[in-house]
């Protein structure tokens, strides 16, 4: 389904609208894991999320028609923005679904680019009930954050300016929601860079994609963490590819989410939202699997409230 | 004194310690701004500011009787860090006169790098008579934070580093505290970059730079901003320099640098310290001088308690 052409069309299609964000090293944090960290900057990316590619990728190959109608989505927040950004940047409608306990920097976001937000409760059912709604009343085309090969051809984007700058890597390592950003990363890999090894980190409180592949099927799991863009399950199209091209998922909890998080403020003087901080827990965790190595880590934000931020590193103290 | 040749080979010298520093840009700064901002971002060189520069430049000319005895200094902070760093890489040791007041995260800083540190109270008398013992003690060499041309000439090498990458622009800000920085961008800027205007930044609440650029004599003021690398007064060797090369001075105060801090977390998703934030707060302040025109900015350092951050945040809303 998704070529290496698929690939590379899309990065040709998306990047007069986004950035090419830097890849950082840092010689503290390769101290701490022991091995050598490339860091993906997604959170140098418009909108401050790789959700970015995805949402320009699938809004620019609309037709006309659809185009005139606008588009819709539901997402818990940068996806958001992104959609509503791209909308605005084709002059055409946003309708987006929020549930109510998304970020108020990321509802502030979708905003500012014109977006109409649809508040619900923090459920999938409420916002695909929600969604579905809006939809009917407008005839907008849904464009789905993560279930939707030309969303996952975009977010593969990020992980193909990852290995045109960066070779020989061992380890590549992404965080694990609905698993777009997985699935793109894991098939620019396998085109692009065939011999390194596709991770992926999930928050324990939301760890159905570590369940999922232990038992080889969909599985559910509670949505609990501080991870706000990880709440999500696999969905029927990103599930295959994950288990198809995944090796292993590593699971950490909130205070290892809070923990790396710090360290990345603190030695790399950038701001990353917990959902990045995910892969550096997970790196910082499983020692073992990273000693010696050259991984690349994608931080897929950095959309924060700086008041939440502050108050998680107080409580994690 | 400083000729394009001596800021040339300060920067060969000290480049394989240091790192070469990024330059970014911001769509949305820009837009607060009303022109085209350019941040060089030595928050994110080595120890966190870009005194590694200055430090580096100056131990490395130590003959080997000096090294043998070491280097010693008093600072508020990240000039700290630099000597114990630069001293380290050499294998020499580094004596540390810091304010009792230091943030937590610089003295931790100095210590990581295995400084002795000696506490004393937060005034200019108190440092340097604790410095004078510890050199009668040590026979140890003094390099002082800014009234060094080594140092200085080593601090010119950002604004270097600047003018290599963008060209053209109208006006280079920089922060001033005791004009070590701000002399060796404004040399840095007559010999690279002579169609760029010199302009630099300081808090309202200590703002003897301002003064002394009035009176045109060196004038003292009170020391009391939030700014922490900015309340020492310009020596007798950057007054001339500041007094000849900088055009203008513009102060601003605590809840301005706030304010400028908090929008440049928020849109550049990098951490600066509050002395960063005062160029910053500078720009959106005088607006006049500074719309349709590209500005470079640097960005002297990101060392910040975070948990201080917060409560600057918090009481700024």
């Amino acid at each position: 389904m998704i070529t290496s052409a698929t690939i590379l069309t899309a990065h040709a299609r998306i990047r007069p609208y986004i950035h090419r964000t830097p890849v950082m090293t840092s010689a503290g944090m390769d101290q701490l894991a022991g091995g050598s960290l490339f860091f993906k900057c997604e959170n140098f990316q418009k909108v401050g999320a790789f959700k970015a590619r995805g949402a320009m990728n699938a809004v620019l190959q609309l037709t006309p028609e659809q185009r005139a109608a606008g588009v819709a989505t539901h997402s818990s927040g940068n996806h958001a923005q992104a959609i509503a950004r791209s909308a605005k940047l084709l002059g055409i409608r946003a309708y987006i679904v929020m549930p109510r306990t998304a970020p108020a920097v990321k509802k502030r976001g979708v905003e500012g680019f014109g977006g109409e937000i649809f508040e619900c409760e923090p459920t999938l059912e409420a916002r695909e009930s929600m969604l579905r709604d809006v939809i009917a009343r407008t005839g907008a085309t849904e464009i789905h954050p993560f279930n939707n090969y030309d969303v996952m051809a975009g977010q593969a984007t990020a992980a193909l300016e990852l290995y045109q700058e960066i070779t020989d890597l061992d380890i590549v390592i992404a965080p694990v929601g609905g698993g777009g950003l997985l699935s793109g990363t894991s098939m620019a890999t396998r085109y692009f860079s065939p011999r390194t090894a596709v991770l992926a980190a999930e928050p324990a409180g939301a760890d159905d994609a570590y369940r999922s592949m232990l038992s080889g099927q969909p599985e559910v799991s509670q949505a609990n963490s501080i991870a706000d863009g990880l709440l999500t399950s696999l969905g029927d199209k990103t599930f295959p590819i994950v288990r198809e091209n995944v090796q292993q998922i590593i699971t950490v909890t909130d205070e290892e989410i809070v923990q790396a998080m710090r360290q990345v403020w603190e030695k790399m003087k950038i701001i990353i939202e917990p959902s990045s901080a995910v892969p550096v827990a997970a790196v910082l965790k499983a020692g073992d699997v990273f000693r010696g190595k050259r991984t690349g880590i994608i931080l897929s934000g950095g959309n924060v409230d700086l008041e939440r931020a502050l108050q998680l590193f107080q409580a994690g103290r």
